[in-house]
């Protein structure tokens, strides 16, 4: 959690090179021009992202296309060489578009939804129904209609409730959904604790310890109108240390085991759920994908002989190592001011309503000056936004190049979590998301105007 | 910060009647309808409110018409006992709508904004300009600009580089803007370090020790477009011990006399801020507005007496504590799961999405089963949200009746920085806002649809 009431600042940058930096924390084809002396902006897929707010719209999320698409392929390429029968769905939650869904197609991804809100956004880009698994922990009796009115090819089944549910929905539209159940392997990954999951303690998924998985599987292999795939699992995300990974396929391999003995029945689908780290700082080191895939691959196969079980389809749900580092925010730095032996403040045009994780989560990120890219980040300056609140912090006591009025600061790491989590505090709109690739840029969601948000308000008389 | 994972539950509630907890943090016209013996349902501003999300949308935020009105008044005729010349100005950023800026103005009140998409709103509503006073660290251009064409009242100067803009377009458009120069106090109110302001290390306002607050100042007194009104300061949020105030009026008075001291101006204008807690929990303890009013009053007068300084216009900003206990939130309890020996999830249609206070403050609130209002609170539960994240706490261990699925949950005081706050994580629409009085009700933000939300996305080329 920042605290700015901290001791002051350091009194200098790390020094780093930008270039160095945005090997760990930036975009794929991040580069700096260093062909004119003066200018050593930074570009993101071939666009000079120092203007781009400029020409477009500031704050701006801006999406290096290439990036999505090598993550995805390398997710894709990875599963592949493990496992004979995968599946890689990309969690939209991490961001969410429908020129988002149309790259996750055109790689030959699936897509993992938790809302109908997010479904009708997949259906909205015609992307396939059957390569769509949905999740949630508590899933309105219209979401599941949705689901399985549009064939959605897996649902995750988070309770006994949602059986009942599932089956008069499947039954009355004389349907048959594929499920998996969703159960707790009682692991819990070495993360933040809000985003651990998988242990007992937890709203997600039905407890082994306490029977409720048992009794979940059973219902749906009693049903006629139900059919049950296997079972999926979650420990948690932002995960460094991918041992846990090991315990989550024994745990689920053990349960899968007590129910072939109990039942006959062999789960032919295990998903691992998502939660791979990435890098939000120069000090962060995350496993690599193709390591990860590595690992789950041999402990799956290991794990499958000690069981005598059959090598099932494994399923994969990264979403933040997809798209987090393929994400920058560049903003405007609007307001300076010195705070004499504690810390100089950059206000920026943006803050906590397009970012509210560093106030959320306590998140560091790592930031530069666009425009001065190919100098050395030897100062150093709280950033934070224009709203209202103290805790509106961006990033503090950041590293960065010597900074003035009108620069354009650029946040890495910002391509997960930032827009899908944004709000409308203080009545300041959402920024617009512009991708680039190649040279050239398109905006893919625009700014959010006042009118937006005042398309909500309705004039309606008080009614008895 | 809430912790899940923490010790198991209380086996029982505190077993609080709702009558008596409601007098602490419910609306003010809200009772228990005992009329019939087995629907003692919760009822407010006449209304229902256990059916009426049926009747609307769900979730809903419900706001108690008579309660927003009546707190405007205490505001207003308390501050008028006490000062011949005030302001209370309503901080909109707490709630922010056309027919709260409407309300407010109906009850003679000034308002608050923070942004240019607060003051759009608020003339949108036509809320008359030379009642508005604008604030913020970080105006842009197009924000001072707006402020001055449209007449706003008053612009509280948040520093020199803002004298600069506001000289440059006061002068363009051939206005003689009205202004107050926001000072640090130095004074740390005893409450959450996120909402704490005025002290050195903060990024609002301008340093009287470093010298930035007299700089300031003269700077706004050598202009001859721009009118020096006084001074501005704001010690922090949701605020029970209420002597810091005092300090606040010495901190303020004395740099008002050291500015008269150097160059004659005498301030006509001193706004003191907002600030003023409000109870969340039956043990919160707030400070009455009278009580508040008559310690600013005393304090103010002697104040001025010991300096020989004429006793300005006093001004305030509440906000939370003129909606905070206005507004409830009433969710549908759509999964109810027990982890032996741990605790009960009860998970709601909404959660983070429409309420980030918990995750992001670690705020406590009270609830209630409103179909069940009549009875004691024996039972304990988790109300957990909908959204895929282990964070999504609305409150821990919450005293409730005895629950089951499909109650309808009422959490109490959420009038405040919910809805302006809430977001659209996983593309879950904002809930609409309905206001209740004298049993009548009416729409006044409709629920957001996921169409709303696609209709930010554009499909547009890769341009060069």
């Amino acid at each position: 959690m920042s605290d700015i009431n901290a001791a002051p600042a350091p009194e200098h940058g790390d020094n780093m090179k930008v270039e160095d930096l945005i090997k760990v924390v930036g975009p794929l084809t991040a580069k700096v021009d260093d062909s004119d002396l003066h200018e050593k902006h930074l570009w993101v897929g071939g666009v000079n992202v120092a203007k781009l707010p400029k020409m477009t719209s500031s704050p701006l999320y801006i999406m290096d296309e290439e990036h999505i698409r090598t993550n995805l392929r390398a997710w894709r390429d990875n599963m592949n060489a493990q496992f004979e029968r995968n599946r890689v769905a990309y969690a939209f939650k991490a961001f969410t578009c429908k020129e988002m869904a149309r790259i996750v197609e055109e790689e030959d991804v699936s897509l993992l939804v938790c809302s109908g809100g997010e479904l009708a956004i997949a259906l909205a880009a015609d992307f396939p129904a059957d390569r769509i698994v949905m999740h949630g922990n508590n899933k309105s009796d219209d979401e599941i209609q949705e689901a399985i009115l549009n064939g959605v090819g897996t649902i995750v089944v988070d309770n006994l409730q949602e059986v009942g549910k599932l089956e008069m929905y499947a039954d009355l539209f004389d349907e048959e959904p594929e499920l998996l159940v969703r159960i707790k392997p009682g692991v819990v990954a070495d993360t933040h604790t809000y985003v651990q999951t998988g242990e007992e303690d937890s709203k997600f998924g039905c407890s082994i310890a306490n029977g409720d998985a048992m009794e979940v599987t059973k219902a749906i292999l009693d049903s006629d109108c139900l059919k049950l795939k296997g079972f999926a699992a979650h420990i948690g995300s932002q995960i460094f240390n991918i041992e846990p990974f090991d315990l989550e396929i024994d745990a689920v391999l053990d349960f899968a085991c007590k129910i072939r003995e109990e039942t006959g029945f062999v789960a032919d689908e295990i998903d691992l759920g998502g939660g791979l780290g990435v890098a939000y700082t120069k000090d962060d080191v995350p496993t690599p994908v193709d390591e990860f895939a590595a690992r789950i691959g041999a402990h799956m196969k290991e794990a499958c002989e000690q069981r005598n079980f059959p090598m099932p389809l494994v399923a994969v749900q990264p979403g933040r190592s997809i798209v987090a580092n393929a994400g920058i925010t560049c903003y405007r730095a609007t307001t300076i001011k010195e705070v004499p032996g504690l810390r100089t403040f950059i206000a920026v045009d943006g803050g906590m309503s397009d970012n509210i994780r560093t106030a959320l989560y306590g998140s560091k990120y790592e930031a530069i000056i666009a425009n001065k890219a190919g100098y050395p980040r030897t100062d150093v300056a709280t950033i934070v936004g224009k709203h209202c609140e103290s805790g509106d912090i961006l990033i503090e006591n950041a590293s960065l190049q010597p900074y003035e009025e009108n620069d354009t600061i650029c946040i890495f790491g910002t391509g997960a979590y930032c827009y899908t989590m944004s709000s409308n505090y203080n009545s300041i709109g959402k920024p617009g998301v512009t991708f680039v690739k190649d040279g050239k840029y398109r905006r893919v969601i625009r700014p959010q105007e006042i009118e937006d948000i005042l398309a909500l308000e309705v004039d309606e008389p008080y009614l008895q």
